[in-house]
Parts: C-alpha cells; structure tokens; sequence
C-alpha cells in the first residue's frame, strides 16, 4: 500500500518537527498529575488545561470537564469520513519508591541510552507520550493540509491511574457527543521493538482492599504475645491460601468463564516466538512463577490472575518494635479474562477471606475498580486498514495480539456508547511503567507520530489525497 | 513486719513530696529518648544529662558514659549494708501510629479518669516512670536521713528499646564496676492492681528482620502478572507457615529446651485466678489465640512464640497502584523460655525461609537481639524480704510470678557479671507500653516509690533505725 502523496508530506512534516513535538511532551510531563492523589488535583487539572490549549490551537473546540474526580479533556474538529474517537489519559501513577528513580520523576529529559534516545520521566510512555503521538499527527496534519484528517472527537481522561470511578457517569451523560463510528485507543505496546500491534484481548480488572482488625489497639508482643491474635498473621494465611502449589487461584469459581485459547490463536501466538526467559531477564528473573502447564503468553494475557500489590502492618520504620499490631491490610488485584465476573470475583474473595476470620477478628473491604476482560470486534475493516498502515511503517508486520494490562474503558465504550475500539500503542516491555525510571523511546514517539498520520489517512480513506 | 522508725519518716516524706516528684518525671518524660530512630540520638543524650543532674544533686557521683550507640548513666552513692546495683532504663519506644495519640506523647500529663489519676505520655510506664520510683525512694531516704539507704550503684540503659546493643560489651569493660551483691531491676509489673509481684521467670527474645527480593524493580501488574515472581505472596506462604493449625510454631526444633511447668508452680499460677477473658477484653478481644491446651498464664508467660511485628511490602499510600513489588519485608520475634537457644531459633528461622524461596527469589536477613530466658534465684534472701516488703505496702499479698516480656539484662548479669537480679516493677496491664496514649497509674508512681523505701530498708536490714 503505497502512501498516498497527501500523506508523504504530513510524514515529511512530521520528521522535521520532531525537535518541537518532543520540547512539548516534555512541558506536559512537567505536570505532576497523579490522580491517585488528593494532593496533586491542582496539577490533574492544569494537566487537562495545558491539553485545552494545545488542541484548541489545533482547531479544536476543545473544554477540561468537571467531573467528581479529576477533569476530563474533550475535544471536536475536523469533519467528513468516519466519526473516530481518540482515547489516551493524562494522569499517571505514583511515583515512590522515589529513591530509586536516576532524576527527578517530574523532571523529564532526553537521555542516550545504548539502545537509542529515550524519554525519561513519569508519564512519559504511560500515557502522556503516548496520547501526544495522536495530538502532533493532527498537528502535522493541519500544518500540511490546513484541515484535520477526518471527523475526531478526543476523550482525554484523568482518571485512568485510580480507577476511573468517574468515567462511566461521564459516558452516560455524555452518550451522544461521544459517540463515535470508531474509538482509537493508544495506551497499549509494541510486541517488540520491530513488531507494531493492535491488541485485540484485554484483560480486566478486580482491586480489593482488605483490612484485617483484631484488638483495639496496638499491644506489647511481651505481655500479649502468644495469648492475643496477631492480624499480620491472620493476612498471612488468608493470602497465602489464594494460590495452590500449581500457581491456581483456590476461590470456588474464579474459572468460571475462562476458556481455553483456540487453536488458531494458539498457533498465531506460537509464531510470535515469544520468548519468557528474555523477557523476565530483562528484570533480574529467569523462570515463570505463574500457573504450571502454561505458556509465558498465557500466563500475561489469557489467563486469569490474583496478585497483592501492597500490603501493610506494625511496626515498618527502622528498628524493630515488638509489637502485636491492631491490624493488617492488603491491597489485592485480579486480572480477568473472557467472560468471568467482576462483582462475582469480588465476592469470592470477600467469602475467602470471612471463612478464613479466626475469632475476634474483623474484615473490612474497600473496593477499588472493577472491569471484565474485552475481545475486541477484529472484523471491523478499520482493524485490517490499520493492520497494513503499521506494517508499513515498521521494520516488521503488525500482529494482533492481547493484552495482560486492564484498559476498562474498552469495555465501556462497549457497553455505554455501542461502540467498537481498536487499540494501537507503542510502548515497549521495558518502559518501566508505573515503575521508577520509567521512559518511552524516542523511536516509539516518532514512529508512533508517523502510525497515526498513515492510519488516519488509511481509515479516512485517503480523502485528502491531493 | 513492722515498718521502722527510721523508714516511717521516710515514707511520710514521699507522701509530702509528690507533688515535686510527680513534676521532675514529667519534665523527663518530655525528652523524645527514642532509641531506635537515629533522628533521636541527640534526646538520648539530653535524657542521660538529665538524669547525671539528677543524681549527682542526691549526692551520687553520676556519669553519661558513652557506648557505640546511646550513652548509659552509671552513678555510685552510699555505703555499708550490701552493695545494689539499680537498672532501668531512660530511652523509650517510637510512637506510631502517633494519629492515634490522644495527646502529644512527649506534652505528657495528669489525667482523671474513673480509676484513678494517670501520667499520660511516651515512656511513663516503660520505663521512666519507673526508673523513678527508685529514684524518688533514694531521694527522700537522704532527705530525711542526710545519707542513702545502702551502697548504691545505679546503671540506667539507654538502649533497651532498640536492642541493647552495647549491653554486653559495656559490662565486660565496666565489670569490676558494675558487679554487687545483687541487681535490682525496674522494669515489669504488678500481677494486678492490688497485687505487688516479683518476676521469676523472664522469656527470651530473638528478632530478624527478613527481606524477600524478586525482580529487580518494581513491575506492573497488567505486564507480568502471572508471569513473574511476587515476593509478597512468597513472604506470605513463609509466614503463614509458622504456625500450625494448633498454633504450635512449626520451625524444627524450635520446642528443645522447653519444659512442662513444675506441678507446684502450675498450682501457684492457678491460685491467682487469672482471667484471661477478662486481660483480653480490656484490648477488645475476647479468646486466646494461642496453642491449644495451654492456659493463658503459660501462654504469656511460660510457652515460647513467634510473632511477626511488621510487614511491609509494594504499594500501601492512598488508592491503588497495581505493582508487583521488587521486594516483601517483615519483621518476625520470638519469645523464648527454659533452656531454648537463641541463635539455634535463628538458625531454624533462617533455614525455613531458604527451604520456602521458590526460584528467583534471595532472603536478606537482618538480626535483631537474641537473649535467653532467665530464671531468678529465687532462693537469695533478699527475695523473701521484699516479697514481705511489698506485702506491708499493697492490699494483697506480693506473688512470685513469670513475665512474657524480655529483660535480658537479667541474663547478661548472670552471664556477664555473676551476680542475681531481682524484678519488680509497679506498671499495669493495661498500661498500652508500645502502644499509643501509654500511662503510668500515679498510685504505681507513688505506691512504687514507698516500696523501694520499703525493700531497701529490708535488705539492708533496717540499719538506719533511728
């Protein structure tokens, strides 16, 4: 599929703005908006502003939304063709342990690495450089053709990093502007540095927050130790009775819905040559801990996951304080697949857990999000254009593949508006996402710019050919 | 046993001053002594000043004597009877959950409450308070007599909260020194509010601190879970393994060295009535939680345990962050009793974590104080006189009594020095020691103040009757 004459000049223009395109990613990067915390809202919010004044330099008629949480960024321009909507989010993820980061988390810069120029920083490949590929191809769109390239609506959310408990309230009461003939998604990744993909399987998500109470206060492990409950060590036992030996998760009926991949997708993931080993050497791990029988592609985007993000208990300082603490907590998470049930998950879990209370002992839970997996409609003929636009692009062809990360608002968009996503990324598997020294590679900027232009172009029709 | 002429005028003497005494341990108490926290090494040395000021003006030659860590007071004063060694100790534990406080721990006070006046704040059972009924005693001695009660050596620990790590060695310099006829220790309680009692039997400690290491940094949830190492689940399985279902600890040979109690002290131990429903309920709890079978005086008192103290691991701030950490800690004691060995505990924790580490993962450890139990010679004759002592002064009789806590300076002057010690302390149960809002009853204050007049005019064998 030769690029359309229209098209080679957006690319042209696209190369020669790279220096001011990455000077702007590194302005918005600046902007610690972590949703997650109630004492960075002003910064979610002059995130959101910064973004109103880009887009609406673009042409767009562009608005920050109030909503209970964070704002939401949204944006109309262009016109004619398919009625496409973009999705990214500009809040990111905390950013402890901050002892481990090289710089300044919010301190963004340009470094050389061995392995070519990256963007270093919070945010930098999720989701901030990711969302600005999508915004700088619209710009080098308008700056060749005076026009955007086709009728786009821009939902860029805050709220993604916490959860997004305002995000299906907005999306009802904003069903009919937001409702598009496509949504383009751009928060997923490359299969490989030479491998662009659309992700077609996502898994969801299920956060829990338990706390286990015992005594009413903190007590002397001296004088109580031995006679009195100790919570850290109820936890201990509720979290480790969650897997059995094989790596399965032990609450009745968590499988429940979870099918096995089918053949023809087994073959195609075969082919992709991944290779587990390599990949977890690239974090100091050599060996799958996940469920026994399954391949490493399994194991992160078709199979079902219980994972405890955080847990918490007595005394944590430097020193040792011999104490019986009052209570314990765990922050735990379930990745989903296929058709398996949030809330039913949810309430496996919660019956884990009371069945496991010794006496005097409480359990308190905090719910924290909750989304199913989504298969994403592949037949659409969007999917196949887009296919063919990245396989030009890159060094190699573009693969469908899944996803082990949660992107909910695929699903609600299902759900609440009727409408069909493709997810597009370009993030690499050592970004270091929600990690310290997290970073996007130059390569995934400039290319991901370039995607876009094509798939735009190829989506649209190529309707602005000159 | 008549009180002597010479001890009444000292007893009316406490009563008169109170008011003074109860205002020098306040402005004690104000001094943050935590030796744990680095951050508090120079209120340390400010408490230890403090208390040289103190004794020098009782005509003691006093001296902040510097160790590695916290300086120790060491003071000499009086003559003739048998030579004392006094210990207690000035440093305190820290204080969080601090939100939990109901007042500045280091702002203390007298509060009223509905059984009786209380000295609120960070240390005032355990163990300034304490530490100064003895004080105070030796105070109004000389006040009325112009001279102190018997030839006094005073050894003031500032690192007992934190492990006593220049303990020993300090001994073995200062042992010609520090050696007399045998030790008088403030630092455990009454065996209930109207009972005075003698500590007997004290269990060891051993503390380790475990850190669990998986990947390299910090990974996302969404990209490798179910596929990489989560050493929080590592860390809970190993924890969780401690105990048994009959709350035995499981650790191989853990059990060697521990003896049935005496049937003459099991009876002794039933005659006190002790109501573990009711030492529970004053927590908020209601049932004993250890190992089957035992009652709650053995539990506490006579069995050994194992407890974990703290825990910590991956994301525990506001909201959730789906990350699978790099690393799981927690801090682990245990109690120990008869002839159970402190470095074999270690040696057995540590080879039950290795036995448990699945690939990929490293156990770091970090030892924290190891101390056997002790036996007290109860035969010396001193003990007969303060249990008759203390009978005078208390509305019931004084009982000789275990302790779950750990005093291993107990040991270390057995070990170290030859010599005996003696326990008694006035501190309640319900003191919350380690705990937030920790008090000292100002009957404790001010009943434990005429008892030392009390013990030490029996032990010296009343020979400043008038």
């Amino acid at each position: 599929m030769p690029a359309s004459p229209a098209l080679d000049k957006v690319l042209d223009r696209i190369d020669a703005m790279m220096p001011e395109a990455t000077g702007r990613l590194l302005t918005l990067l600046r902007i610690p908006s972590i949703s997650t915390d109630p004492a960075h809202a002003a910064d979610c919010a002059a995130a959101a502003d910064w973004l109103v004044d880009e887009l609406s330099g673009l042409g767009f008629e562009a608005a920050s939304r109030p909503t209970p949480g964070q704002p939401a960024v949204v944006a109309h321009g262009g016109s004619g063709g398919p009625h496409l909507l973009f999705y990214a989010h500009y809040d990111v993820q905390p950013v402890d342990p901050v002892e481990l980061w090289s710089r300044d988390p919010f301190d963004p810069a340009i470094e050389e690495t061995p392995d070519g120029a990256v963007i270093r920083g919070r945010g930098a490949s999720d989701d901030k450089g990711q969302m600005m590929t999508f915004i700088e191809a619209c710009r080098a769109w308008r700056d060749v053709h005076g026009q955007l390239p086709a009728r786009l609506t821009l939902f860029l959310e805050g709220e993604e990093e916490s959860g997004s408990p305002s995000l299906v309230p907005f999306l009802r009461a904003h069903a009919d502007e937001l409702r598009a003939d496509l949504a383009l998604i751009c928060d997923t990744g490359l299969f490989d540095p030479e491998t662009p993909a659309i992700t077609t399987m996502l898994r969801g998500l299920v956060g829990e927050q338990v706390t286990i109470h015992a005594a009413d206060k903190d007590l002397h492990s001296g004088m109580f130790g031995g006679l009195a409950r100790n919570p850290i060590h109820v936890l201990a036992r509720i979290l480790a009775a969650l897997h059995d030996d094989s790596g399965r998760v032990t609450l009745p009926g968590f499988y429940d819905g979870v099918d096995e991949l089918p053949p023809e997708v087994a073959a195609q993931w075969r082919a992709l040559g991944f290779d587990a080993a390599a990949f977890l050497g690239a974090v100091g791990l050599s060996a799958p801990a996940g469920e026994a029988g399954r391949t490493g592609l399994e194991m992160i985007w078709s199979r079902p996951t219980c994972e405890v993000n955080g847990i918490t208990g007595g005394y944590t300082g430097p020193g040792f304080k011999t104490v019986l603490p009052a209570e314990a907590s765990a922050k735990v998470s379930f990745r989903l697949v296929g058709r398996q049930d949030p809330e039913k998950v949810r309430a496996a879990f919660r019956a884990h857990v009371a069945a496991m209370l010794p006496p005097d002992c409480r359990a308190e839970f905090q719910p924290h999000g909750g989304s199913p997996a989504a298969q994403m409609a592949i037949g659409h003929p969007a999917f196949e254009a887009a296919r063919q636009a990245l396989s030009v692009e890159w060094p190699r062809p573009a693969a469908f593949i899944g996803c082990g990360g949660s992107i909910p608002v695929a699903g609600y968009f299902r759900t609440e508006l009727g409408m069909d996503s493709m997810l597009v990324g370009f993030a690499r598997d050592d970004d270091r996402i929600h990690s310290p020294n997290e970073k996007y590679h130059m390569s995934s900027f400039h290319r991901g710019i370039r995607s876009w232009a094509r798939i735009l172009d190829a989506v649209s029709g190529g309707r602005h050919a000159a």
